[in-house]
């Protein structure tokens, strides 16, 4: 059995790591902390745990942790987990950190979180865990940085096509829709029932702080910098994201060859499902579930590639993506506690 | 014309009486004031607004309010209307407010909202703005005291069944199931979309403060103290109360009588529909409208007569009844602004 | 690993059955039928499938599923069930049916569902299969009538109270709330969304179909004949039950005791939380789940006796409790599958 | 008095034009028609209309409609609308129709709507009825096609950088999300509570019927013919459709001058809102209204112009600019009924 820690556990991201591990055949829970008034039971944190699990969870106590876990996953605010993270590292610990500290460049990081970056070594050494991507990489890695949840949907989307030179790697625009989770738990007017309820937003077009992750990843399979445009919207329901990714065609190609690519570059992998010609995903078909669909278009007239994704925000673009990482990383079956 | 004022224009309950007034054909919004950190248009604090008024909304200015303004409403959290209702009062204005400040007895107000009551004089002038219950009153009224959103539901569910004998009036129970507006527009996990979509939960049972409200308001016409139980829950949409109020035949008695009487109760009434036998409200009949609906059972067995009713909690269980009260007041149709 | 066999599959219950099945370690579905125009893969019908399993599901053939199967589960509609249920059984299947064919007695059954009863002989064989209420019968059991979702809500909300002499067994109102899955998969504009969303009602006051079998299974305990109020409301929601039933107290206890003999009766059980004094149960807390939530409330001053309880009408009100019957007639932990 | 009559008055479409002409300072209904088993009171068929307006809503006399009407709304299925309009045409009564007949090219019409058109003859009579681009011809109009709701929502966000030559014609992307209502009141297993809630999905990408619609609008103000990628989604809330149109732009130019050129464009329009740079519209804004909120990006680094856009789609996507279209054929107050 391996041995768990969640730091960070009183988000939405943590209360689903938790879900997720206690029915997880091969991992015992340790340890959950967080940065909570006075410690707390989390079955009465979060009562959907009740019956499940009843642990303590309190401030995070980094000796007790080391002494205990082999796997530390952090479900930090960015800016807190580089503060953690190295006191793990050097224990030996194999870490899985949910936060954005360790998924970009310095200079990136610094530009778009406006703070400067305060443990650079180990950014260095931090593999990024899209496993569909970087399986291998993960395999040999101690450390992880789990991506984010737009990354995750629009990568998945779109790489296939940018590795495999259907698409040009300029002009590529993501139009995405969020649920609201993906925003934390915290209190807010604006992402109160009342105000999200009903309605439906562009946000932080072009400026969501998700974009140079995405132009990292993507980049790295072009092979060049990538421009993006990245459209975030908030849509009233609690968990899911849709990206709808536009890409130019290189040359003429049919939606049959397009679908055919796609199905052969995610060859294998158990929680991609490429769909058939014709047929468009849905986010109730992801739902609690660690896995991305994706349907695809090709636009003849106007030379376009239309990749369409669905994940569960919480689960693929989060807390079950970081398991399928540790079950990667530990020599588990991917999918152990995600089916 | 009638000037009107608003004072606390910046809620939910605000914004309503804002878009009603507006389209009001015998008033005129003269001041919009909040508390607030720097003076904006209200079209910019709430954009639904825009092209339909443009006014600063800023810090309440109390003589400026008297020197421009007939009718004041107070649209202001409880324990601040009796701070600044004097004011207006001694000015000779009429105010409606549609705080709790004026709407119970001292030691009924002590008691449930935990604070003084510092405005004992004016609160024995203010009248209870129930217009299907109060008209006469209110018509010859400067002071309205606007009623709580489940009191209306309730009490115009109950009061025919009280007031004609058809129901005892002890072991009254009302289960009342809330949108998420009726808590007000404000930072609070416990509000947020991501804990209130897809969940339901009861709350303050038996101890809600619109408890003692209710309880004076039946009891009126019981013409002895009642007991209510009520239990409140809230619900997964914006707007819409349906309270489910169960009441104790006094003795046998047919649907078709009661549903007569209750026809007779409310001849007349042009914002009560009581429903057919057999046919009970929706929550989407009455959004966005100042109607009730009531639909009634008879549950001849176990001598229970059932009374479903359905307000919107932001118009006829607030703005909308405030308006309605001003029409009444100020000798208007009383449907003015309202159809 | 037992051999199970799904009748009924495209339904929301059957997606909810083949979901929790594929998970089961000691389960395999070795067939799945429903009524369809042509056979086609479960994972094309319900893509949330797609990847969990690839099965083909046509129209039923008896011989197979009793030459393939161990266990059958019905999920059909009423009426249905009983017409196939005997093939399985004269083949000595364990058949566990979620309709509500063998949960009446002959007369409730003919008088609520306005059919004849055709399969009475088995009628009579039947166990009800309510695991916290009737775990010893349900072990020798062969035969499962599954219990509707509101009775399994309302029954273990008020059993307690019963059993234990600490209400009167008249004048019981069951005021329910029901998410939108639970009136089944089907094009009916009362189950569109444009109805239902920022809507709520109640329907069927007194007339519901499940009222009969709630009044039978509190009759058992009070041991006598038991005359319900049920009063069923639709809200905006896709799973979930949350049940406030109103019960006379006998004589004077505090809450303190009641929480007490609840969780004393409880005592044990995987998948029931009473919850302490002062706490009410959410539906978010065991939505996916097949966990049942109560909270207490004693009203002195009324002499009532509150139950709020709380279940995934998929879950714990149809396939999950289902699962946990199948678990224990064929002497399985309880939970396998079901945490 | 301006007398109208309603033809097809139990949808959606119908539902809203009932009530805002009930409200209308200058129109009377005199006639409510649809196909419908039996003649039944159109409050009862809505029971939202009730204490409004009673009605009687049968099938329709089209010689008792002329006979009455002076303005005959057809807010039927494509297809239907034909079969009726020429015999109010030829009674010389205006008429606006609210389905697709009358808006397309014989050819487009026959291509996209598998139908054979069979009143040539009035279809090219017909003006398009977008007031805020075709006011002039509206005026002088008495047959209206008016526009559909899609086609509203991304007409109004792109047309000012297309006539204003800010953008190029080429490559035009516009991404829509869509409420339910749009796509009718139905009984439909797709538009069910429970496959549209806690979902999202695209669907007919490029294939929608009014892709030819958003061609034929845009290449007038283009005058070319015009290639567009139309995306929509379906999204789980009633009303709103948020459209984001990608436009390459023709040169470098800053967001303050496409600001300021929408602004101009949109000089003394009264239901359109261009919002200021760095602001983006939310469907809240405009639900229940008769506006358009459009909210601008400049994408320097990859040459797009991004425009936003939210309607309700059955005010201003249906029966709002219906009315709207009726005032000015009138020569009434544009925004009389619609504040």
């Amino acid at each position: 059995m391996i041995k768990v820690a969640v730091v960070g556990a009183t988000g939405y991201t943590g209360e689903e790591l938790v879900d997720i591990l206690v029915g997880h055949p091969s991992a015992d829970i340790v340890s959950l902390s967080a940065k909570i008034d006075k410690p707390q039971d989390i079955a009465e944190i979060f009562p959907s745990l009740s019956g499940k699990i009843s642990m303590v969870c309190g401030d995070l106590d980094v000796k007790e942790v080391n002494a205990k876990a082999d796997v530390v996953f952090l479900a930090l605010p960015h800016g807190v987990s580089m503060a953690v993270a190295p006191k793990f590292l050097k224990a030996k610990k194999r870490v899985i950190d949910l936060s954005a500290d360790y998924r970009l460049s310095v200079s990136d990081y610094e530009k778009w979180y406006k703070r400067d970056h305060t443990d650079k070594m180990n950014l260095s050494k931090a593999v990024y865990g899209l496993p569909e991507l970087h399986r291998d990489q993960i395999k040999k890695a101690s450390f992880i940085a789990n991506p984010g949840c737009y990354p995750t949907s629009i990568a998945l989307a779109s790489v296939p096509a940018i590795k495999e030179g259907l698409a040009e790697t300029d002009g590529i625009i993501a139009d995405s829709k969020s649920g609201v989770t993906g925003a934390g738990r915290r209190a807010d007017i604006a992402l109160s029932f009342g105000e999200v309820n009903e309605s439906m937003k562009a946000y932080k077009i072009n400026q969501h702080q998700h974009m140079p992750e995405i132009e990292m990843e993507l980049g790295k399979f072009a092979k060049k910098k990538i421009k993006l445009s990245f459209i975030p919207h908030l849509v009233p329901l609690n968990r899911g994201i849709l990206s709808t990714v536009y890409m130019q065609l290189k040359k003429a190609v049919s939606l049959k060859e397009v679908v055919a690519t796609y199905k052969a570059f995610y060859k294998g992998e158990r929680f991609v499902r490429v769909l058939d010609e014709g047929i468009y995903p849905t986010i109730r078909d992801v739902v609690g579930s660690n896995f991305c669909g994706i349907g695809l278009v090709v636009d003849k007239e106007r030379g376009l590639l239309i990749a369409v994704s669905v994940i569960d925000n919480l689960t693929k673009g989060a807390a079950g993506q970081a398991v399928q990482n540790m079950n990667i990383m530990c020599g588990l079956d991917e999918t152990m506690g995600l089916m």
